[in-house]
């Protein structure tokens, strides 16, 4: 842990502050019974547009000089990240351009329309989406914002972890669902600065299985077009992600999609909070590992609440 | 308002802290530009058994001596009310007995069986269910709880909007709904005492509103097996909650069954919260008359979570 890391991330936290939330922190008897640990949810489900996003998005936005953000932001996102990029330009005064699939869910859009984002559509293919945000790029002198590689995005995303160390200081582990990498890496620098001694786990659909392919092989793997109902958990890791995973993570867990839902599920029954599949992930492992997780202090990032009620898989 | 109730409030609230949660209180930006107003969800979905109930089944059980703690608790109650009895009395050590109709849901049976409450079924009738408790009580000498006509009741619910005004000093108005007043008449009773300037408003379904009735005409009017969607809220007025709430509130607010849908599925969408349909009232009531709120500072108690996800009205 260099002391850079941890100089970015207390940074970027003061920085955050004022247009973040501070989520709060539950737990659940019946959930601690059930699985024989002590868990500690941390809510982001409750964060600014609904997920852990915002603090990326807002610490990549507030990280550039006035004039840097006065020629706006641009990112190409179906989903949360788009939402947060839009928001926080919306609250610091400045543009988002963002650009989505033509094919993107109706309330994905309203949702980025109604924090200001001016959307271009594109056909759906990566191809696509990347050309369509250069474009913009270069048209208006946007700020491109990655939605998970980019060291700005990452000390964002490990504000999270910090919260949680600031109420809890002696937690075990901390389990968190592995994507593009950016909410895993800033969770493992939070915890090399901030809580040492808890092991940071990384929990993944075995659909989507890149991060642990690529760290049991210690080479970055990734894979195309996974099918897997927790649809935040798709994307590889990146560059900057991998290798702060490869040396920082103990273990990455696969869970399946039932295992997926029915973790989902219990989170709904019993925190009662609405999450999205992409969050149950950790939870499946706990349940997988019980032995492991017996009478430990857990701490579990909740990313997101953004789902489709009328499309539920129970 | 008399110091004796002031007193007793205070009292409960002391005595239950150990075995209650302490509930957050959540914000929402989209709900409060939705509203036009500042609304503060004080979440008893979140309370122990997911339900504010658990306030006034703890202060119940614990206002007694402990010899008369140790003869037991009984209770007839198909709902939150015979978890609250069972939890309470798990809680400090002592027995419920717990009379719930054959045909009760199998969840709900399976939460008083997880805390350890002893069953007793009956007929699914009012008849049945009161003396199959009443021979309990005979049998064994168990303390009766009553779901809400009772002052230990009453006062435990009270701790509620205690909570609200400890952390918000300067609410307009405060809104919760109402069935048998249990949770009305403590809110009634706790602003009085601790912020007398806010106007507690009460919601109630149109399908079930022997509230409103008794309230607009001075008397008390039962209704008898009312239909709607919110079945916390079938329950007639008692006879200690209804002069409170004909003393205390500013009105009682009637809503639709798919006034009461709408308004739930902005909290579960907006809020990522779970809440039963009786929590949805206030919500709906604030939506129907949104000149009257706008620019207020606005308190709603989320009352309960306890919802079969199979079974969604969305």
């Amino acid at each position: 842990m260099t002391q850079k890391h941890q100089d970015n991330i207390a940074v970027a936290h003061q920085r955050i502050a004022p247009i973040i939330h501070r989520t709060p922190i539950l737990t659940s008897d019946s959930l601690n019974i059930i699985t024989g640990t002590r868990l500690y949810f941390k809510c982001e489900n409750f964060q600014k547009v609904g997920a852990f996003k915002m603090r990326g998005a807002a610490n990549a936005v507030m990280s550039l000089s006035a004039a840097d953000q006065k020629k706006g932001f641009a990112t190409h996102s179906s989903g949360n990240h788009g939402q947060a990029v839009a928001m926080a330009a919306k609250l610091t005064g400045n543009t988002a351009y963002i650009v989505m699939p033509e094919n993107a869910p109706k309330a994905k859009i309203a949702a980025v329309e109604s924090y200001g984002g001016r959307i271009t559509f594109c056909t759906p293919t990566e191809t696509a989406r990347k050309e369509a945000c250069d474009r913009i790029v270069e048209a208006t002198g946007a700020h491109f914002i990655p939605p998970f590689n980019d060291w700005a995005v990452i000390y964002g995303q490990a504000s999270c972890a910090k919260e949680i160390y600031e109420e809890y200081q002696n937690l075990d582990y901390l389990l968190c669902p592995v994507g593009g990498g950016g909410l895993a890496a800033g969770s493992i620098l939070a915890t090399q600065t901030y809580s040492p001694k808890t092991k940071v786990v990384l929990a993944e659909p075995e659909n989507a299985a890149d991060a642990h392919a690529s760290f049991k092989q210690k080479k970055h793997i990734p894979v195309k077009n996974p099918q897997t109902i927790a649809d935040g958990l798709k994307t590889s890791l990146g560059s900057l992600t991998f290798p702060i995973i490869l040396g920082g993570a103990t273990a990455i867990t696969t869970v399946s999609e039932d295992e997926i839902i029915a973790a989902m599920r219990l989170i709904w029954e019993r925190l009662k909070i609405i999450c999205e599949p992409s969050c149950a992930p950790p939870l499946a492992a706990v349940l997988k590992n019980k032995e492991q997780y017996k009478n430990k202090s857990v701490g579990i990032i909740i990313t997101g609440g953004n789902v489709d009620l009328s499309s539920l898989p129970f």
